[in-house]
């Protein structure tokens, strides 16, 4: 390609000749690989133009460079790299990016990457049986239909949308959306000024966090749990409380005395499946009410109740205003959408909003105004339908797969979902086992992430069928079968 | 549109019989504005079956609910919302949406909403003449190219790009063509392991900030600077210094002693425009190893010299590997498009990362994949051309209506840039003049805003040629100077 004349300066306090620094100038970029083989130089009389030089002061230079084999000339169409150039064997280090004279080390406040993200592989799409959780399967996508919002939202009418620096507001369109189609499915109503949209659920997790926590509150988490929020709470300054599930979700009764926040996951508890009875989740609002208490309710998933209509959401029966609910289209969508939304009182949606405004201002408008016009032209609806069928296909094989091979179900999926969470026999590390799992092409998620340190279990594990083709399944699980039966033998 | 049958919950613990239920339900909704005219309800048959109860039931409940007006039956094809149907007059408040029970002003932690951005109205673009800062012009859009960029990247060979939940990481290819083409031109030679990308300039900011400041650390700031960057300031516990600049921008003798983090505009000094020359930026480099202290380069609008070539870039320069650079597509592209990049070394880089796939993980795979092809298909330096040649029309423009009007200059701007930096008379209150002249059908920005508190210029204001149509600058401009006189003839 051609390179920009832009590209070139003249160091202020280089030495040498002027031909000289060109040459040095040139040179160090073909070394360090920001110049390429083929790649256009800008001709002696804009090279001098923008340098301030006399132009026979580049042509010498360029002269120079083709008599190293750093240029070819080309007749009358000018310079480019060399095929041959002269190569610098190791540029880990490239000249200007000096290794720093600054301790980092004092220099940073906290400990971010000291709470990393457990992801799956980056490579998982080359694996044949991958069983990981949270991704999008392209074959179930409409892609169509998407495209067509995305350019609909990018014509000349929709430019201010698209293109304006919305400051701390949303895109008017899709906030309409979202009160009048989503949240009603959820028993929700709100105001606009109650909803406020984030970079998928992640995001509004952390937006939570800042507002409300902080030194000397108390957090109270679901163990085990997602492991973005454990990594989000563990950047804070607040004690931070793990309670045990079981097969209904968070016990209101183990909530501790002087909780600040709890955090839930009522439609499918993550990572167990498990959904909390209305019962349940009337008994934590009112535990809430007495202990003057606030619940965050990530309601991430509730589309994926294909198998019975997804409960009422906790906020729907919210009386006192104590829900701070969060919504995703990370799993009905894509990740990669980084799209979610927040309900909460206006009051805390204020402070929220305030934030992300110093954080990053909005989510890209071009993205809200797609994901309206996918909404509003029933787009939304048709692929949830389509993702349901999909999904209560891949269980059907996923049920049998798993009964054929003996394998055990921990958690409980009455409404669907996109996962099971399973538990190998006593004394298999689900670790190990899916290190092994991996070298025959099988990827399953290790079940001691999402616990809590010191009260995890070894032996459990997800299998996300979201993510892999219905035919695939059976040999998948008949994989993982056989690597458990073989730990288990060798643990007897 | 059809109201979605997921919508209708009965509530767990509402009274009366259930054809009563259903129909306060419906009832509800339609006098909370959820459900309106026109809309149609989902078939007895199909309500029924939701929610568990008798089609009869349901019948009877919507047969009622015609008696009352809230709905109409059309024959055969179902039953809608009445065109006549009951409101109530006043729907703040909503059913199901109380006034919250939570003393949130002591739930929540740190003051947020205390420090808001102070932007333009909403409706700019309904002003004749908008001298407001830092918004698109659509005029000067690539539209046609960017929309193939952007159908490109939707395209099924990208769907990884595009879908992909990249947990910590960036979209390759857009790293590549920052890498190669963009960094060169700014003298900057990097890894892909010292590049963050971030969700526009502000993000990039508030993640420096938050990895480098906190309780007993000393921020320097320019005054005046960009209020971005003091309203996240405001929301670290860090000391906060801000030095007056001058014609050249910092002047480093003026950074106190004990300084952490030195936050710089060298390319344009915002909001005056200065561009800080080399000698200063080697003397506040050689300050700062002396000193020890970290420097944050904001190099917002280096795309806009276009009355000379951009002075090299404060990190091209830094030879200890202190310098954040801080670079952004806002300017260049939109704001909307909430993109922006951070150049650092990579020990920063590695806990920004961390801190940043925390926050919201990463900036939209489509987002990214669209603006790496930008680049890479040559569109991008057209377009910025285009923007050169346009706004340097509009330059001559103001430059020879702020000299037929006798208006003053306080800033410099020899390299371009998109703005001037103005000076009323003594006396002039630049906040009063912004709003008579509003009233007029013009937008200028108070200079105030810019100031730290109790430092400030009264009668400084900013005025932007990136949003107005050329044809518009003379009468714009003759309107500020007319409202300018009137004001100073009343202060004598």
């Amino acid at each position: 390609m051609p390179i920009p004349v832009e590209t070139f300066f003249l160091a202020p306090d280089a030495g040498g000749t002027l031909q000289q620094q060109i040459r040095a100038m040139i040179a160090d970029g073909i070394l360090a690989g920001r110049l390429r083989a083929g790649d256009k130089l800008p001709s002696s009389r804009r090279l001098a133009d923008h340098l301030g030089v006399s132009r026979i002061t580049v042509t010498l230079a360029y002269t120079d460079l083709v008599a190293g084999d750093y240029l070819w000339a080309r007749g009358r169409s000018g310079h480019y790299v060399s095929e041959t150039a002269p190569t610098r064997p190791d540029v880990r280090r490239l000249p200007n990016a000096p290794e720093s004279a600054v301790d980092w080390s004092a220099r940073i406040v906290g400990d971010f990457s000291g709470h990393g993200i457990v992801g799956r592989p980056e490579d998982w799409r080359s694996y044949p049986y991958p069983f990981i959780y949270g991704q999008a399967d392209p074959a179930l996508f409409d892609h169509q239909n998407w495209r067509q919002c995305a350019l609909r939202a990018l014509g000349r009418r929709d430019f201010d949308a698209l293109t304006e620096d919305y400051y701390e507001r949303d895109d008017p369109m899709l906030i309409e959306y979202v009160l009048r189609s989503l949240l009603p499915r959820r028993g929700i109503a709100a105001a606009p000024t109650e909803v406020l949209l984030t970079l998928g659920a992640q995001n509004a997790l952390w937006l939570a966090t800042q507002v409300l926590l902080g030194p000397g509150r108390q957090a109270v988490t679901e163990n085990p749990c997602y492991t973005g929020l454990r990594s989000i709470l563990g950047q804070t300054a607040s004690n931070v409380l793990a309670v045990d599930v079981d097969e209904e979700g968070l016990p209101p009764d183990a909530v501790p005395a002087g909780a600040d926040v709890v955090f839930v996951t009522p439609s499918h508890q993550s990572p167990t499946n498990a959904t909390m009875p209305v019962q349940r989740r009337l008994a934590l609002l009112d535990r809430a009410g007495r202990d003057d208490f606030v619940i965050v309710e990530d309601d991430y998933e509730f589309e994926m109740s294909f198998l019975r209509p997804a409960a009422p959401s906790l906020k729907s029966l919210d009386a006192e205003g104590r829900v701070i609910y969060v919504g995703s289209f990370s799993k009905s969508l894509f990740p990669g959408v980084r799209l979610g939304y927040i309900v909460a009182p206006e009051a805390f949606v204020r402070e929220a909003r305030a934030l992300r405004g110093a954080v990053f201002r909005h989510p890209p408008g071009h993205v809200q105004r797609t994901v309206a016009y996918f909404l509003a032209l029933g787009h939304y609806d048709a692929h949830l339908n389509r993702l349901h069928q999909a999904y209560r296909r891949r269980r059907v094989v996923m049920n049998e797969a798993i009964r054929a091979a003996g394998l055990t179900v921990a958690g409980r999926g009455d409404f669907g979902g996109s996962s099971f969470w399973m538990a190998a026999p006593e004394g298999v590390d689900s670790e190990d086992l899916a290190q092994q799992l991996k070298t025959r092409g099988v990827l399953i998620e290790p079940g001691r992430k999402f616990f809590a340190p010191g009260r995890d279990t070894r032996n459990t594990y997800r299998i996300a069928y979201s993510s892999i083709a219905p035919g695939k399944i059976p040999e998948g699980i008949a994989r993982i079968a056989e690597a458990i039966g073989e730990r288990a033998d060798a643990a007897r």
